[in-house]
């Protein structure tokens, strides 16, 4: 059957490799490209290729930045005794939209997965544990996400912290979402906004 | 509010101007992006910034090539008494994968279009003209879309192609797609798929 020519095959075919991005997507988005002209193209080209070397991670919590410390870290007005702590950044970006923390974060990298060879040791615990011992922080938030792994993440630090009895730990309520209809809810999320139903005022 | 570093951002905003890619989706490439690596995040920008410069238009049809012209025309075994018209190179990539057609594309490079400025000189038509009246075409087929515009691009080079009378002259069939319910189609398809009813043998 008849291929596009090379030059447009081969950048279908590393599109493709995106999540979400299906061969029908791939081939729209390279005409696309191909359409929008040199100029355009070079400078998503390059916005991509240049990527991963301009970013590193925040030496303190592992939040993106292009600098020395992340944007979090580096600014004087945070509340340094709450340090809440996420899976990944876009995690800690999610919590930043809300706009109701003014803490601190650590980022561990991901959660525990036995079946993905995600161990302790794969995630910045370590950088955890010495941040409270050294920090005045008198709160840890846990906020990995409900999963099954993001829960047993939550368990397995907060066993870890204590070591640390001058500390509360905390977890990120769980619950029914706002605007849901309690009806379409599935059993589990029903079962844990009733466990942490909590009394009115 | 709190901002991915500016690489990222820029990344985002890149990938955003492409159809189809919001800004959460765009955001969720450029962090996967991220953390594919450099080589990775090379391999694709590199397929991207590169791709307008190495395609061009083959000079006999305008459908895309890397060479001089392109896979179809380049192609001996094709028959050569057929010339089918289309709007763009996927229309002929879609043809292409029927597996129906063994002749010759014309790509128009676009429809006839006033209200985005596109009239017959935008398009490839004099070279369309040209080929008939130099090659040994015996029909050509107009195979653009059934929208307004595809109807009237096809309408247009009918009254263009009246100056080549020993020609055939057809429109792709228009009607219902294969495995459509009826019931379920708009009624300007149902209108042609009646006007255009054949004799059964």
């Amino acid at each position: 059957m008849l291929q596009y020519p090379y030059p447009i095959q081969r950048a279908i075919e590393e599109l493709q490799r995106l999540p979400g991005i299906g061969p029908k997507s791939a081939q729209r988005l390279a005409l696309h490209i191909l359409r929008s002209g040199s100029e355009a193209a070079r400078s998503l080209g390059e916005a991509i290729s240049s990527l991963p070397a301009q970013v590193r991670l925040c030496p303190i919590c592992g939040n993106y930045t292009d600098v020395g410390a992340c944007a979090v870290c580096d600014d004087a007005r945070r509340d340094r005794s709450l340090l809440c702590v996420v899976a990944e950044v876009s995690d800690l970006m999610a919590l930043e939209r809300s706009g109701e923390y003014h803490g601190m974060y650590h980022v561990l990298g991901g959660v525990l997965s036995p079946l993905e060879g995600i161990g302790p040791d794969e995630l910045k615990i370590q950088g955890l544990l010495q941040r409270i011992a050294e920090d005045d922080v008198t709160e840890v938030i846990l906020a990995t996400s409900p999963s099954v792994e993001g829960d047993a993440t939550a368990e397995y630090l907060r066993s870890l912290l204590k070591q640390f009895p001058e500390i509360l730990v905390s977890r990120i309520a769980l619950g029914l979402p706002v605007g849901a209809d309690l009806d379409y809810q599935d059993q589990v999320t029903v079962a844990r906004a009733l466990s942490g139903r909590r009394q009115m005022q």
